[in-house]
């Protein structure tokens, strides 16, 4: 079997969000090592120790050389897509939910033209609401329903497996995704147009912000679309009082 | 996605040979409980301690219960398929070797019959030539070369999750992959006919054996292929002086 070819390998980033154990980190190392990945990120981990995780066989550069980061924000910052991974736990999904298997491929066919993050939450909670905002869809790992919860360590071996497993025979390149800085760009617009729009209520201004970014990241916009979406959105935010200017304007002639 | 049927599962022995590290047990453990296997067997493990391992979050009675042997005959002793893991050394083959996707469905088609053992040998050193010799063939979960040694937590979740990822519909089995002396006869015959025709270079004849060894190994022939190799190989060996003769006979008479 042929791993992934160079690019797609390099294209991917997996991100480690809020991870608690260093010997886990390291795992997490030496799997991508073992199926040709070689960039990782860290945000938020407990342990600033982790750089040293003995568990990192094989793997001792890959780890000295991860990316630290303080918020998910920044560490997709420069992705076309993210994808989210958790157990199957009963929390309402406001994302679409792939199995690992069908995700494989859904990865793969991207990876050749762009840069995918890949994210996996707290050995405890998992990626939080927040976290996954930042998503445009979410993957599991078919588990029993009793005993969904997996070693987070055993769980990146288990989808970079299924990165290497799946064949990428529709290699047609999409157009590019929108990176994370712009769908964030794209978002704030979103946000400042319903602020001043009287949409946000006040009191909701936080539930509504990860709403607007859940929305915008399921949209799973080109680059140039979600620029065009940003100005729209810029326009609609002020565009208000010009409206009724003119409106104020056609009464008076009229 | 559904699991595999209840006597599928029953079916399957998870046999760890000489595990030196009582956390990877309890990961093994763990990963068998996520995908709803429960008979976990242990061979002459240098730790008896391992029942108590904290890494075998959610399936401590799994652990508890595990069976005890002392050899690898007593532990597959009612197994009609033994099949070996292995890491992707250059160890010199006598078994046919699957990749772990092919791997999974041949398995399958086993498990619904037949009580199948899957050994997983030590961290350090893998399953011995004595414990091979119990397999009827071997699987390896494909990996860069560069880096094959995989964490044994981690090999073990990958393999089960193979198994409950296959479709086990197809049960044709595939034509049978080229044993390791097959393969030894073919990479002989390349590394022959690279020095007949000067492209090994005098000192360079180690690196060369290596470097055609693995690429035969890579090619992931069939046995009647890896015949067909060897034979055109030969003739690559011996033609080129025949056509040089030949070319003289023309000359001659013409």
């Amino acid at each position: 079997m042929n791993l992934l070819a160079e690019k797609e390998a390099e294209n991917l980033r997996l991100v480690l969000v809020a991870a608690r154990n260093p010997l886990n980190i390291g795992a997490a190392a030496r799997a991508m090592s073992n199926f040709g990945f070689s960039r990782l990120r860290v945000v938020n981990s407990y342990h600033l120790s982790f750089r040293e995780a003995r568990s990192a066989v094989g793997a001792p550069t890959l780890l000295q050389e991860a990316e630290e980061f303080s918020t998910v924000a920044e560490a997709v910052s420069d992705c076309g897509l993210v994808v989210g991974t958790m157990a199957g736990t009963s929390r309402k999904l406001e994302h679409p939910l792939h199995r690992l298997d069908e995700a494989g491929g859904l990865i793969r066919s991207r990876l050749a033209g762009e840069r995918v993050a890949l994210l996996f939450g707290s050995e405890k909670r998992g990626l939080s609401n927040e976290d996954l905002s930042y998503c445009h869809w979410l993957m599991r790992i078919p588990t029993r329903e009793e005993h969904s919860s997996m070693n987070l360590g055993q769980a990146v071996a288990i989808c970079l497996y299924e990165l290497i497993r799946t064949q990428n025979a529709v290699a047609i390149p999409e157009k590019a995704r929108a990176s994370g800085a712009t769908l964030e760009r794209m978002t704030e617009a979103l946000l400042d147009a319903l602020k001043e729009t009287g949409y946000t209520k006040p009191g909701t201004e936080s539930a509504t912000e990860k709403k607007a970014r859940r929305l915008v990241c399921r949209m799973d916009l080109s680059e140039a679309d979600a620029e065009l979406w940003t100005g729209m959105l810029a326009k609609m935010k002020h565009g208000k009082p010009r409206i009724a200017r003119l409106r104020d304007r056609r009464e008076r002639t009229c």
